[in-house]
């Protein structure tokens, strides 16, 4: 069946014969295994360019800050569909991916393109503060949470910011987007009445954006990184299973709201 | 409901207080982001150690030999899923990653498992070729494959498997199941009567074991290299849509072969 | 780590002892298995309501009219998923359902909500077909598509589409929002220049919205239905393979459109 | 690339022209919607068959059986995913099909194969418990678990066992397997020394098998029923969120086994 206009793939990241496998333009054996990291090897996928030091630093402090922080959700969803179905190794990442969502982990694209959005309108003449209040304030009349501040467990701060924004600095990254998101952060409490701190998934584009790394596909960086989290994670479930013992904990205090036929939870 | 023995959850990859994320015992933002690449971490999530130089060559080596290798099934089926639910970039990359099974990408464990069979021969006193031949004639026996050995398109050599050992034997690499996977090579056509060479799901077990990667989490390695692979075909297909076309040409000489009603097939 | 302002989990739908099962209220055992049909089991799990007669025949009629039409993307995808991982049935329905988004088979639920826009305009006082004009006005505005309009295949008229509405009708369902759907087709020439008429995707929400299904819920029918059809193609894929073929017909006429390295795809 | 040897998929499901979608050589307008329940369109689709009564009665009340018995782990891992993600239900019902593994559902298949054992041996001749008991010592020997029997919460008698016999029965089921099953279950003591009591996932093979379903696409009845538990779960959360508050409950005794740095844990 014909679905859209193009009846013709087409795509410019690989192709090979019996001898050769090109990506991005060079040969993957003569010019790149052994030449370059997973992650600027990740980069020259995505762009089909090499990154520059800075980029390469920066985007591997963020893989790394990004790719574990416990048990949370998705790495018990993962967990759980192991300890059930243990054959299916690929099965029980993709349960863990699938977590990484809108509310979790996306608002890394979500924050990015706010950041873009208050650069486009630096660029229309607006300055820094005026651009971060009108997009605050838009974000309030619309009833909307504002992407990558505030963290439920990081109140105060957030410690992968910091360090994230060092270690962009110390690489020698463009900082703008890195303002920007300061700015955002001052604007917040005037406008919304608390303060909301920035925290990791608005640190991740701050620092991205400024070395190139193409906003569309900022929530690559989080799932990338939790697939390295998850496959840890099932290696210790394989050898210490924990997966049913969250299950159980789950439901100790669940709390049944439906009705119950006559003589339920009495021995028969 | 309680399954299994266990029903108190323990994991020793990571917690955290309201300061301060430690991951294998060490404090993330003070110790590791910034300080160690993402494939290190990689290996420290799964082994709780740092990787040695050589380690962090092969183990960077071997996945970016099998991140990308064109439009393979996964990557077919990942682009289809995207190109009908845009929305859901991590639902794509789940179904792309599901496709990581036993007949694809899964052999670099089969295969690990294979030569630490031949392995544990040696260490009870047989020879590098007689234990190569053991196995290769058990597995004949069993009329089963040999898991790393053949490949639909490299037929005279893969050419990443001349790379990863290359690579191996730069870095210094402990190149005992090299050996062992070279031995297997060479006994195939004397037992099977014809040559299966040694494909890149039988190099990336010959030059991680070597390097102390634990053989029980070679599969997570085609499936983190194939998340980058994936992301990266994922950006193309929001910005060059192939989903559909793909799907369109795969079922252009589609033949069903059931039956149809009478009159089925002309204009009404 | 506390996400959200509820600790507490709760539930309506199902609680249980070693004795008794507790569906809705209802006694599985007892009152449920070899009472009524899977179908009516589905709207009750939902609802916690037993479907009347219309009720029970057209939300048949409709997870028959969806389940199936052939090697779809997300049948492909699922089969291709099946070919590389043989050992994971549930893997490769998964990916299967991971097609089921907001460009393919999500219409249902986003026609469903168009329907409900226009019965509750006419709540407030407009015609039917004022409140049909007016919403694909403002569609045509937004310049967004119109859900449930338009087929691929069926360009004349999507043959589910009058069967569904005939079903619905002598079923005696309420009517209401299958009105609504004509209108809004009868709509379509008039502002957006040339005719789309109803597919499967408009025709479901239609007659289901009549019989009390909920809209919230809609696209939850076409990703039962699609669960049985991709239930036959991986039972068929493991007799018959054509996983592996769809994939090599699917990139037969693929054009690489990135560069190559001198002296790629000559004999060495 | 080619793998494997077919490179024309092929296909008896289903084919389709602009006017006619034709299911299993019928015409799925005219033959199939208002004409029979989804449940026998299951059946349909899988074997290519009408069902008669007693099989289309059987396989609804297995259905029934087995979608729903409350917060069990693969409802919980997708309520989880739905939190995190909620623009994707389809995600969402992946992740939880993908908790249907051997450990969990998959026994139906595992046990439907096993009875398929016994019977073989009694058409070359054993008497029904000399089958029984040689297939169960023969487990034993392999230290195999016996698939479909014992239950974590029902241990006395899983309920849905005896209504499932029941209604086989009432139906006019060939009850061979059901035999087959129980003789299974009175040769367990003498064997293992301990009473297993047959469960919902010996249950289901034995009244299935006996009305023409197919071996092979046993586990494909858990995984069907579930999608449906999964979608009414779903609902329910984006009503009454519970998926954060479960992964919140279910680390609460977390046991952390790991170092930490000197002073953490101390405020700084």
């Amino acid at each position: 069946m014909k679905i859209g206009k193009s009846t013709v793939p087409r795509t410019a990241i690989c192709t090979s014969d019996e001898h050769t496998i090109v990506v991005r333009g060079q040969d993957l054996c003569q010019e790149l295994i052994g030449h370059l990291s997973f992650t600027d090897y990740f980069f020259l996928l995505l762009t089909g360019l090499r990154p520059d030091a800075a980029c390469s630093t920066v985007l591997d402090a963020t893989l790394v800050a990004i790719a574990e922080h416990g048990l949370v959700p998705s790495v018990q969803a993962s967990r759980m569909t192991f300890a059930a179905a243990p054959d299916a190794l690929q099965g029980a990442v993709a349960a863990g991916i699938l977590g990484c969502g809108s509310v979790i982990l996306g608002a890394s694209e979500t924050a990015g393109r706010l950041f873009m959005d208050v650069a486009a309108r630096m660029d229309d003449g607006a300055t820094l503060q005026q651009a971060a209040t009108a997009v605050i304030t838009e974000l309030k009349a619309a009833r909307a949470a504002i992407p990558g501040y505030g963290h439920p467990l990081h109140k105060e701060r957030d410690p992968r910011v910091d360090r994230l924004l060092e270690v962009a600095a110390q690489a020698g990254a463009d900082l703008r987007y890195v303002r920007i998101a300061q700015a955002l952060e001052e604007a917040i409490p005037g406008i919304l009445g608390k303060e909301l701190r920035m925290n990791v998934s608005a640190a991740i584009p701050a620092v991205l954006l400024g070395v190139g790394f193409p906003v569309a596909s900022l929530r690559g960086v989080p799932i990338l990184a939790r697939t390295a989290g998850l496959i840890a994670h099932l290696a210790e479930e394989a050898g210490t299973p924990s997966g049913f013992a969250l299950s159980y904990q789950a439901t100790r205090e669940l709390q049944y709201e439906g009705t119950v036929p006559a003589g339920f939870g009495k021995a028969p």
